[in-house]
């Protein structure tokens, strides 16, 4: 099974770690961290890291793998990038989006007519690219499993390991990551959070989303 | 708020990656990956990263925050690493450990007393750098506060939040990052999961456990 997942630059960390550090735990399981090049890129939040494989020099992947961050509205209309995605996922057997990663697939035209969810904040960006929106935290349709924001990489890299490597290999690599969440407060949906930050969290969204919406209605409108 | 996140070779990316894009969101908090130096070094998957800030040059820290992974047992004797740790512990405000990461904070003698937690499979060597055990997911002693494995920093970094930040922060943090699990399977803690997944994992991790106990039944035996 050999898994792409890509990275960029402003890439939001957990996003691209959590879900690689579980799925690779899958037995034959390889994964590539995929970029342009593998010289230094930089997270969000400045870390360096580097992907281990060029994108034209990356094989045909069994697993395409698209995390989110503040980077990724960069990528939405960058057509190297959005050829890639295309010609992997015409051959890849599982196509998978987390957080922000799925309006990226949908810019590539991989989730028309397509059930989908992602990070609560772009959810509403899901229509333009044809996708069906579905408020949940995963969503699984055919061969594309979308993911929402940020953490929900955790539950979506366990249901694909699940669909891909069976029940027992997702409960073994949930145990060892000692996945048995208990947050200290239930404030991690909009639904549930109290509404004064909800509306402050939207706020401070609100450019990064409204620029990615501009960028998808230029592009497919 | 100065935060400092030790890095080092082999580190679980989870076991960082997530707690230290959490924190950092607290209005007001600069987070340092600390390690040695800071030339490449890759994680126990082989991924490249640097950490942001030498040991040596590393002023005092408000918070100090330690993660695990399989690196972690060469760190259990290595006096650099634990004069570090006891140096900064004696100034800071916060001292967390998270997966095997309290392991090294005991090995320092920070734990000697408190109640802490850490990855169940290593849990039983708390006691040997006296620790009180404690079976929880994530535990508060004081201004100690230590995290179960992996996925458990999410958990306890909200709960660090909240403790520094206030409740309200950690709330739009958990907001932000959509911290609504829902795993797809209850197997996530020895307690829950199916009996041969439970020995099977065991098994696996029993060697780098049993190190882990010489190394620390030596120093402090």
């Amino acid at each position: 099974m050999q898994i792409g997942m890509l990275v960029f630059p402003d890439i939001t960390a957990t996003d691209y770690v959590a879900p690689a550090d579980l799925l690779v735990r899958m037995p034959g399981a390889q994964l590539q961290l995929v970029w342009k090049h593998t010289d230094p890129i930089a997270t969000e939040l400045g870390w360096e890291f580097r992907a281990t494989r060029r994108m034209d020099d990356c094989g045909q992947l069994d697993m395409l793998v698209v995390p989110g961050g503040p980077g990724l509205g960069r990528l939405l209309d960058d057509e190297e990038v959005l050829r890639f995605l295309a010609r992997q996922a015409a051959g890849a057997q599982w196509i998978v989006g987390i957080c922000t990663g799925p309006l990226l697939l949908g810019a590539a035209g991989l989730l028309k007519g397509y059930a989908a969810t992602c990070h609560w904040a772009s959810h509403a960006l899901l229509e333009l690219v044809g996708a069906k929106p579905v408020d949940q935290r995963v969503v699984v349709d055919r061969n594309r499993v979308t993911g929402a924001g940020v953490t929900s990489g955790i539950d979506c890299a366990l249901r694909v390991i699940a669909l891909a490597g069976g029940d027992a290999v997702a409960q073994g690599v949930q145990l060892f990551a000692e996945y048995d969440p208990q947050p200290p407060f239930d404030s991690g949906s909009p639904h549930k959070a109290p509404a004064a930050i909800v509306a402050a969290m939207r706020a401070k969204m609100q450019p990064i989303v409204q620029a990615r919406g501009a960028i998808l209605r230029k592009r497919l409108g």
